[in-house]
């Protein structure tokens, strides 16, 4: 992977027509996504409704006045005013409307809980673009892009509702959110307790920063994942980057190769790198979305997608032309497993959803997370992190640099035993486990591990086909928030 | 007292030649201040470095890459790298170095603790000014002018100290402050407990915010400290407002005041609302050092300094002239004790070494605290708590508004319980305690009351004439510091 030039496809990317066209680096080297699984849940099963709330742009400042509208769903449905509780999504990098119909755990609650469900949206994703069209023209109308300003929103939001819906202002609120969202629900616990009584923050990689984890564990976990299938699937991927490499050293080669993977368009020298990238991102990706039955991620997965990936896989000891059919017959499985593609193309993803964008500059300015590979504990080419290069690739895409650690400066690092009441759930298989806490910290701050789970499986629907041990998951959050809201209420009580 | 007529002045106040002139309204409305002592504590006595270090003007955003210089001070004379901790005083808003010679309590428990300490200056205060001469210039440049700002400033500051001081990586560190700076100290602990193990906050009203606390509370205290002195004495007060009143009615009569007041200049009709107000910042400003020795806040103060004044003022019921020839004789004690004065000057007070237009600025943003009066439970002149009046005034000044309720979003305004290990100590005469933390919330937020006690007296130099209360204080005070220093080594050990 090369990173920097990586960066270079990205500042590509500010031309307006290609905003919404996310790139595959943001997923593997920042970005974090929630996997849409419209089969197990449909959008239109779901009613909420759409409101907005008036937020500052700047909280942490008095000069600048302006205001956008801040958009947020609301399902009522099940909440009781009496011992009922708002269960409020800290919305992450992208459209609330695809989290709210992706964290089906939250519907499949509500009625136990007698809960109001809230899914706020982050600033500069989805509808909620403070500056319009132009909130990334420039990086002064990206100045507000931070997580202190979403947590600030959320804050005042909840402070909106419990104004306005009669009988919300004295019941608990607790965070939800996965992924990015996830580390927002856990930090918000943290910042703002007054606010929220807890947080569920499943897959929450809150350690990625700095030197807290080491930056090969990412690329580590992913390539276990495809061990487990069988020990030749890492092996094969490994051996096929040098492939590669020999066999588009020639005009001859790159016209085979272009056959022999089915893409869409012929590829030059200049596209190795990419399609490297491209294939690597697809590893990444199944790591993430290794679910136990099928899904429907914008393409069709099957259950346990690794598996069928690595059926192809098995032998690393083949010739180098049948290894590249091998892989492709493995990316097939990612790309088109509907069998309706004629060709892949290898500049398309599927992450609409995902404001690749907005988490660029984030990547960019606080969420600076080191990855690496080194070729030998993962199945990667080797690559270090270069933190002085990737600075300079963040100036010259935003203007801005990042401050690696201004993170842990805030948020406390592994340092943060004084906090309470957060859930951090992790499934084994996830890739984002890796910077996630996996160990109790103390009884009120609790490490959840979903064996066999990937990326917060357990925030998703029901399925007939959920191992048990997300099952079991599920019941202990449930079990937990019910601790939260009692002591919430009790402590009302002793006060009157 | 009538805030707007004070405001009006304030505005006078942006002329450079004005910046260093004080003003009353700053203290008695606004600026919590902390009285010298250089009798008990000679500045020489006191060895520290003076050092500096590189800050961003804005931790919460990307693209405003300047720094500007904190400035810093550091003893460490008793510090021990074995077993040591480092005091942090969270710098509130003055020269660093008035603070620094006034927090004696540091100085006096070092030995005993093996402490290290350091006092860091608030931004937009003393030497640390972000913009240099230009700092107050312009609404853009005080823009960051603002708690968040300076707390991160503090955690940044700390991480370079645990850096780049050999052995203080591994050491606790607690912080201390008084008035304003005790508030910082504990929302430091709320917001950064990784950074600082706990938190005495002396003085700090942390709820004289929206209606956290009745808006008159400051008042009454004021007044209930006059009475204690004897009945009569709230009594000449009350009515010595009307009495002004009347009399400056006539030109005869103003001559009459300026005589009978020992005024500098001759009075004017105009000048009447100013004349109450510098009456009233003198009482409000005796209630706040009503220490048991004699001090010397400038101007010297005998012990017990209402006793003093109100030795003048047992009855009320004197002829008008008389009563306000009482006055004047009461007046003379705070702004004459050493007889050098020839005459009066109510265009002069004595708080140089506090930034009035910082703390300006700050009431007009963040620090937004409520004051009334309404001669019935108070001794001054009806005055109601117009928000909307304040705003106007503040825009007029500054181009800002106040956000009256961001400060208990922020903080958590009474729904605290979940932080830990702050120590809330106010004095009982202090008027700065009815928005104070006067109850314990849990077995770690602990309160001290200290009867008979000032503004933060426990953290004033030892006195042979202090109360039994202060000491008792300021011994809980180390226990609990003892404490906290103890369970961060125990925890430190047990992760080696």
């Amino acid at each position: 992977m090369d990173l920097g030039y990586l960066l270079f496809l990205l500042v590509a990317f500010l031309a307006p027509a290609a905003a919404i066209i996310p790139r595959p680096v943001l997923r593997t080297l920042g970005s974090l996504h929630l996997p849409a699984n419209p089969t197990s849940r449909p959008a239109v099963a779901n009613n909420y409704s759409v409101l907005y709330f008036e937020q500052k742009v700047d909280h942490f400042g008095f000069t600048f006045m302006k205001t956008f509208k801040q958009r947020y769903l609301v399902a009522d449905k099940h909440w009781r005013q009496d011992g009922g509780v708002i269960l409020f999504y800290t919305g992450n990098e992208g459209d609330i409307v695809w989290f709210c119909n992706n964290t089906g755990f939250m519907w499949d609650v509500a009625e136990e809980l007698k809960a109001m469900l809230v899914f706020a949206e982050h600033r500069y994703y989805g509808e909620s673009l403070p500056f319009g069209a132009n909130s990334f023209k420039d990086s002064r109308y990206l100045n507000f892009l931070t997580s202190e300003q979403a947590l600030a929103d959320f804050a005042e939001l909840i402070k909106h509702l419990k104004r306005t819906i009669p009988g919300a202002e004295n019941q608990p609120v607790i965070a939800i959110g996965g992924s990015y969202g996830g580390m927002l629900a856990a930090w918000f616990r943290m910042k703002y307790p007054h606010v929220v009584v807890g947080a569920l923050a499943a897959s929450a990689p809150i350690w990625q920063f700095e030197d807290l984890v080491s930056c090969g564990e990412f690329m580590k976990i992913v390539t276990t994942d495809f061990r487990k299938s069988n020990p030749g699937c890492p092996e094969s991927i490994r051996r096929s980057w040098g492939v590669i490499d020999r066999i588009s050293n020639t005009s001859h080669g790159l016209q085979w190769l272009t056959k022999a993977l089915h893409l869409c368009g012929p590829l030059t020298y200049q596209d190795i790198p990419h399609l490297k990238e491209w294939i690597s991102e697809s590893w990444v990706n199944l790591a993430m979305v290794d679910y136990p039955y099928a899904s429907d991620f914008l393409q069709p997965l099957p259950a346990w997608p690794i598996k069928v990936v690595c059926q192809y896989l098995k032998d690393p000891n083949v010739s180098d032309s049948r290894l590249l059919q091998n892989i492709f017959q493995a990316l097939n499985v990612y790309h088109n497993y509907s069998g309706q593609a004629k060709c892949l193309n290898i500049s398309e993803t599927a992450t609409s959803n995902l404001g690749s964008l907005g988490w660029s500059y984030q990547a960019c300015t606080e969420m600076v997370m080191p990855f690496c590979t080194n070729g030998i504990d993962d199945m990667f080419e080797l690559h270090l992190w270069n933190l002085e290069e990737f600075s300079d690739e963040c100036f010259k895409q935003w203007g801005v640099r990042p401050r690696p650690s201004w993170i842990t400066t805030l948020y406390g690092g592994k340092n943060i035993s004084s906090h309470s009441n957060i859930i951090f759930s992790n499934g084994d298989l996830d890739p984002w486990s890796g910077g996630g806490v996996t160990k109790d910290i103390t009884d009120t701050l609790i490490a959840i591990t979903i064996l066999n789970g990937a990326h917060h499986l357990d925030l998703r629907a029901n399925n007939a086909f959920d191992p048990k041990s997300v099952l079991l998951a599920r019941t202990s959050e449930v079990k937990y928030m019910k601790r939260w809201i009692r002591e919430f209420y009790g402590s009302l009580q002793r006060q009157h």
